[in-house]
This record gives C-alpha cells, structure tokens and sequence, in this order.
C-alpha cells in the first residue's frame, strides 16, 4: 500500500487540532520522505487515560498510520521528585517502583489507540539524571524572565500577586529540553501544552536543530460539560472503564456537550438529522466499540436500553446495598446507597438537589421532598441518578 | 584583655554601616558569647582588591577584633562556569589554575586587612558540585518570581522590558545557600548585595536555622568622582599598588571626595580644621600607612611634597621619555610621553583641556597654549598632571 503524498497528508494530520506551529514547516518535513519522530510527554502520577487524553493519542495514531514513529517521553526523573513544596497533590513523589508500575500501567492502556509497533518509549532520567548544577545553569541561560511570564497561567498568578516558585519556570524548560534530546519532529499535547511546546522549538534552534513542529489539540470537556475532564474533577470517562458503565457516562452527558463530543471522541461530525437520543446512543456506541470491540458495544446498548430507555429497571443487574432493616431518612440513605455501593462521598447539600430535581426514585416512584422517610426492603430498587442505582439485599 | 560586652560591641560593630537587619539580632547573637561566624563571597574572576573592597573588609576585620571568625567563600563554582551565554566580560569562564592562582593572590591582599588566624575560608564547589537537577529544583521551590523581581536591578530591566535570563536568578539563590551551608551568623557586604544577603536570610529560616544578620557598608565612589570605585572604570586605588603612586591617588581626588572618604577610608571623621590640602594628605599618608607602614607613608609624603608641593620637581625620581631630536606640537608631544612612559592613553581632546586647565608644565614653565611647538633636550622635564611627570632622555 502507498502512502499518500505530503500534501494529502497535511490535511489528513492537521484536522480537528486547535493550534499548528506552522504547516509550512510541517508540509517540509513530510515531504523529506522519512518517518517523522511525533513526541508526546505522559506525567506518571497520574496513568489513568481518559478520553481526554485517548484526543492527542487518536491523533498520534493518525501519524502511525501514515509511516511516522511515536516518541513517548515518561516524565520519571520529575516524578521521583514530586512537587518540592510538598504542597501539590497531582505532583506526589513517586518511588521508583510506583513509576514503573504507572509507566507499564500508562502501556497497557496507551496501545489500545497508539500502535506499540511504532513506538519508542524514553525516559527523562536519561539525560536529567546526569545533570550538574552548571549544566542547569547552561540551560537556564537560554530563556529569559520576560519570555516565561509571557505563559498565560504564569501570567495571570504574576498579575494576581499568587506566587509562582522559581522550580515552575524550570519544568516547561525541561520539556523543551526533552525535545532537543530525541530530535522531535512533532510534538503534540493538548491546547495548555502550547506555550511549553513552543520553549521546545527555541531550544532545538539554539541547539542547530530543525524545531519540532507544535500541533496542540483541544481540551475536551469532562462529563460536567464545565470543566476540562480530568480525574480529580470525577467528570472522566476512562479507556479502561468497564464496557457498562462508559455507555452509561457518555449517554449522560447534555446534548450540547455531546455535539462537542462527536469530533474529538469519535472523530466524526455531528448529524443534526438524528434524534439527539438516537446521536448519543451512536456516540456511546462507538466509544465502547474503540476501546471494547464492537460486540461489547452491541451489550452495552442493550443494557443501557434494559435499565433505563424502557424504564425496566428491575431485570438490569444492579449493585446490591444492604440497608439496614428500619426507616431512614432519603437523604440518609442516599447518602448510605452512593457511599457503601459505589465508594462516592456525596455531601447532603448534593443529595437535597438531586432529589429535587426528581433524579431519586425508590421502589419506582420518584421522590421529591427531601424529608421524605422510607423503610427499605430487600429487592427495592433505589435510583440515584443517570447512571447509579442500587438493589436493596 | 576582656572583650567589650554585646552592648559596647553594638555600636562599634555598626558603625559605618548602610543598612542592618537587625540590631536586636545581631545583639542577641553577640549575647550568646562565642565567636560569631561572619560570611563575606568573594568572586575569583577579579581578585585585584581596591579600597572599594577594603571598606567591608575592614568591617570584616573589626569583628575579628572582637574575638569573631571570618568565613571567606571562594565562590570557584560559579568561576568555573562564567556566564553561560558568554556576553559577559566581567564573568568569563576560568580554569581550576586560574582561580586556585586568583584565590591565591586574593588571599595575599585581604590579609594585609583580616587576620588569618581568624579565618576560615571555604569553597563552593564543596556542596554545588554534589548538586543534582532534583536539588536545584528543591532549591528553587524556596524562593518565589516576584520576590526575586523585587532586586533593584531586576526590576528595572523587567520594566525596561531588558532580557534577564533564568540563569541570573540561580545566582541570588546560590549565594544565600552558600550562607546555609556555612552556617553564617552576619553576612558582610557592599549595599548592592543587600537583596542577596537577605535570600540567605530565607533559606536559613527555611532550614530552621536562625537567620543570618545582614548588614552592608556604602558603596566607595570611585578617583573620578562620579562612578563607584572599580577595576573596569579605572578610578581606583589598589590596596597592592606602590606607597607612592597610592598616596599619588589619593592626592588626586576632589576636596569634596575626601570627605566622603574619610570615615570609609581611614575610618575618621572629617576634621574640618584642617586646610583641604592638610588633610588630604593626611589621609593619603593614613592609607599608605595602613597597607604599607608607617615608613613607607612618611618617604611617600616626603616624594610628593618634593614633586609637586615645592614644585621642586628636578630631583625626584621621574620616568624616563625618549623623545626625538626635532620639533613637537605639545599635544603631540604629550600624548606621546603618556603613552610611552605610562601606558595610558589619552585623546588629543583630553590633552587639549589639561593645557587649557594649565596643568602641564615644560622646563618648569606652565604652558595653556594648545598650538605650542616644543623641541625637548634631554634632562627636560614635561609635567603631564598631578601624579604623572617625566624626564626627556
């Protein structure tokens, strides 16, 4: 099979990005007619992949497809150290153990979208792990004050009088420096990565270099439709995720959001002539069939359509909670269901809304007043919300 | 002989000084009655050692005086790296020979001021050389941007929109660990390191120790006047330099600047009873005194009242001046005679001002025309200035 020209290419590879550094540079590149090198940064502390994430891996696998070689960099030498003020939770010093055990668990997952064929897989501890103070201070000359407070959230906090230590400044320089030591062609990342992609490209060409051309994609919105997704915000759909309950997480999402969805998760254009119900069915259907295979798609629509399309919930097979055999208060209990069934700690302001918005039914009656008592039976059925119900043992 | 007590030590110690942070620290310290460990950086790229210097040191000295111990950091870490983008001059990169041989004739000097018996002297390569990237960048997470935007210098160029690269705020940071690790309890200095000092003022208090106290002296204007005393400005008096181009020098300055001089230089208050003329050269004769000795400051004054006070210039010991058997303009002449008998070379411009001035003098007779045409003989003696005269061979 032949491999389309550079001009097909570019379109082909640009499409859905939100940002290119530049498409001259990158039509050149193609056209050297050699498998570019696409580099793509991953943090150990946290290896969950979400489809936040899967945005930047689909467009990486789209370089695979046309011949070019993914270049994986495992952040370990910064995650060994952690945040150094101790004060950041998403930046926790990881063992050596602990990185290994996410670089293998980031694998597992990344191979489900990228082609491990053509990947080369590098860590920082390389070349930072050889570092002496002076050769910090080398680096350190090449970027300048001004330059680096020219970063949007840098900039903000300077104006704001919030604090920025001077480790920050040193981490957008490491990664350029990343891109100096395996001579990125390419370097992706999502729409904040922009600025300290760009640092890259100043290094290469201080160091002789051809600069890496910067693509950045768009930040997907979590399942909130509010914020960007991400694990700590609990608003993510996971690749790994059980087949169930990623249909689930996606039907739940407004229709709005779901419009968003349609190009970045499953790459194809919204089609206003479907019924918005039938579109994010579609939509659930092909996450799942990316990450599960198609007949696990096909059980996961039948399922979701079991429990709630037709409201027969009894047959689905629920988690079970078991109450205790006297009156609760619904807010009680609810709070009982999400936390002992599920492992989510809501608070009782949550609850109070949540029933007020008619989304709790017991026994297949929806409950709106929060004061409502209830004495649970075993194989009551206790509807929480779009997408968490418990069965009573 | 009993030392003074922390209360008569307090005045005696601060006398002098610019800026103090704080006497009740430094008062508390002195009440704990040991030897107090007192920091003064040294930078080995310019071991030349002018009076400029001399001011600290002499503070330096009077602790000592006390019963306190100098630490002298020789910062040969830095000196090994210069200045990484090479732009500068005052920081090229030195060899280990360069600066064991600069530390060396560093040394000769300040003990012509501190007492070596009281000296410690310590190099920064002990602990930056074991410095990996994890411990700079634990480092770093100590200091914050805006603090660091805070230094005089800094701030100017950051709102002048004038380039400070990353590397110039690792400096800051390196001397105040320099304070960490030798365990400072007073850190001397000029006024310019003020913002340095107290940086190791925070890095201590982060360590849990008890922060240093800083205290820095005047900056000392220069021989011109106009600029602060220094090498590159060639406006300074050496503290090497011969007794009799020393008190030469010190001859030279402005009424004016001998009166800012005299606390800084000789540590005594102007004596305004005194004709100007007296006491200039009383404090001419006290600073070759002070890095010559008494004798050697007594034939130094016999000299220059020889020179130029009697204008009984014929018998002193004068540099010798080749000129040619023909017909000079005096511009032309003079110009020669700086540049073959001194090394120093002067514009037509300047010499056109000193002939205008009425400084220079040809066989004894003041000439203030500029077109003059001379033919010097041999034994002629052209005087140039005040310090530089010679004799036609």
């Amino acid at each position: 099979m032949s491999l389309p020209s550079p001009q097909e290419q570019l379109p082909l590879l640009t499409s859905g990005s939100n940002h290119l550094v530049s498409a001259p540079e990158l039509l050149k590149k193609l056209s050297e007619n050699r498998p570019l090198r696409v580099k793509l940064g991953f943090d150990p502390s946290s290896p969950d992949i979400h489809l936040g994430h899967a945005v930047t891996l689909r467009k990486v696998r789209q370089f695979q497809d046309l011949g070019h070689l993914a270049v994986i960099i495992i952040g370990d030498y910064t995650a060994m150290i952690g945040d150094p003020t101790g004060r950041s939770k998403t930046r926790p010093a990881l063992s050596p153990e602990q990185i290994a055990e996410n670089a293998r668990t980031y694998q597992d997952q990344i191979f489900k979208i990228i082609d491990p064929a053509k990947t080369e897989i590098r860590r920082n501890s390389e070349w930072f792990g050889q570092f002496s103070y002076a050769d910090v201070l080398k680096l350190n000359s090449r970027m300048n004050v001004a330059r680096m407070l020219e970063r949007d959230d840098f900039k903000k906090r300077f104006e704001a009088g919030v604090g920025i230590t001077l480790t920050e400044f040193q981490y957008p320089l490491m990664q350029g420096y990343d891109s100096v030591m395996v001579r990125a062609d390419v370097e992706l990342g999502g729409n904040d990565q922009l600025f300290n992609n760009l640092v890259g490209r100043d290094l290469q060409k201080d160091d002789g270099q051809e600069p890496q051309v910067v693509m950045v994609m768009p930040i997907l919105q979590g399942l909130d439709g509010q914020n960007k997704m991400s694990k700590s915000l609990d608003n993510y759909i996971g690749i790994s995720e059980p087949a169930i309950q990623m249909f689930g997480k996606a039907m739940s999402v407004s229709d709005e959001l779901m419009v968003q969805w349609h190009p970045m998760v499953i790459g194809e254009t919204y089609n206003t002539e479907r019924h918005p119900m039938q579109a994010k069915k579609h939509m659930a259907f092909r996450i799942v069939e990316q990450y599960h295979g198609k007949d696990a798609a096909v059980s996961a629509l039948a399922d979701f359509e079991t429990r709630f399309s037709k409201k027969d919930i009894i047959h689905a097979d629920l988690p079970q909670f078991a109450a205790e055999a006297r009156e609760y208060g619904l807010i009680e209990l609810a709070e009982a269901a999400y936390k002992n069934s599920f492992e989510i700690t809501k608070s009782r302001g949550d609850i109070r809304k949540l029933i007020q918005q008619g989304s709790i039914q017991f026994a297949g009656e929806k409950i709106t007043d929060p004061a409502a008592r209830i004495t649970p039976k075993p194989g009551d059925i206790l509807r929480l919300d779009k997408t968490h119900a418990v069965r009573v043992s």
